[in-house]
């Protein structure tokens, strides 16, 4: 299963596509979507739905993984931030991906061994753990690392889900 | 022209629809698309979204007028409005309407005489302009308000312009 990670905003917009082949991640695409800030922000939205409906229909991802909501900032960058995940979700949840999110120290750590990890720390890590010649720009790294946060949560549950099976066999 | 009035919320969404006709007012619909809080956030905005798509699609209105971001409340609520908010853009902007906004004091000024005066007032004012026999549910009265607002606004620009021109014809 293809898993796609968002890493929202009105301005940037990343997105990565990460699969687990049994013991390797593979790789499948990343980018980030740019919107121009001179447009009317119903407009960026727009191009982030159409992008985002766009990736969904080349890679056909299984399910998402979108960055948590957190409050360090201010309201009004909270409200902002909202639009354009609100968009994410809705283009997901209406294309039948269920959604999984994830807190970004959270990411952090699974990725670079640390809730308090720089971004160009997580970058670096993507890279290696994907094995990419070169790091990915910071939106699309953090939208790779919340798809392989996905895949390590998922199979973390899934050697859960075993070995309570085995012990209910013994 | 049809103004489509929006009252965004993840919980409760106000629509409503005014048309000016020479000096009178004409009230078209209205109504609130209730989610349910149990579901996910993503589900629910495919819910708003459909019921947005619904409406345009019934009543093909050539405007539309939102609630200007305010920041009187904490991060987290900013955020979850910018959810709902960013879903109304979407489908306004998707759709090929011009997006206004309107701060709450403003609508309130406009309907009600007075940017502190309460819902409930709003909402009766609503009844009168309109001519409806009751008053509208608060989340939809919020949305006919801002497009009675937007009427307002557009003629007061009409007026000065046609001003202006008798000026320049002078």
């Amino acid at each position: 299963m293809i898993v796609l990670g968002l890493d929202p905003g009105t301005r940037h917009f990343g997105w990565g596509l990460v699969e687990r082949r049994g013991t390797r991640l593979v790789h499948h695409a990343h980018g980030v979507v740019h919107t121009d800030e001179r447009e009317p922000i119903a407009k960026r939205l727009v191009t982030i739905e159409r992008a985002l409906v766009e990736v969904l229909g080349a890679h056909a991802p299984g399910v998402a993984s979108v960055e948590a909501l957190f409050f360090a900032k201010d309201a009004q960058a909270a409200a902002k931030l909202g639009h354009a995940r609100g968009v994410a979700l809705l283009v997901c949840a209406r294309a039948g991906l269920e959604v999984f999110e994830y807190p970004p120290a959270r990411v952090k750590r699974t990725i670079a061994g640390s809730g308090r990890a720089e971004k160009s720390q997580v970058a670096q890590m993507i890279r290696v753990l994907l094995g990419l010649s070169v790091a990915p720009v910071a939106d699309a790294a953090d939208a790779l690392a919340l798809a392989v946060t996905h895949l390590q949560h998922a199979q973390h549950l899934a050697a859960l889900a075993a070995g309570m099976k085995g012990v209910s066999r013994g």
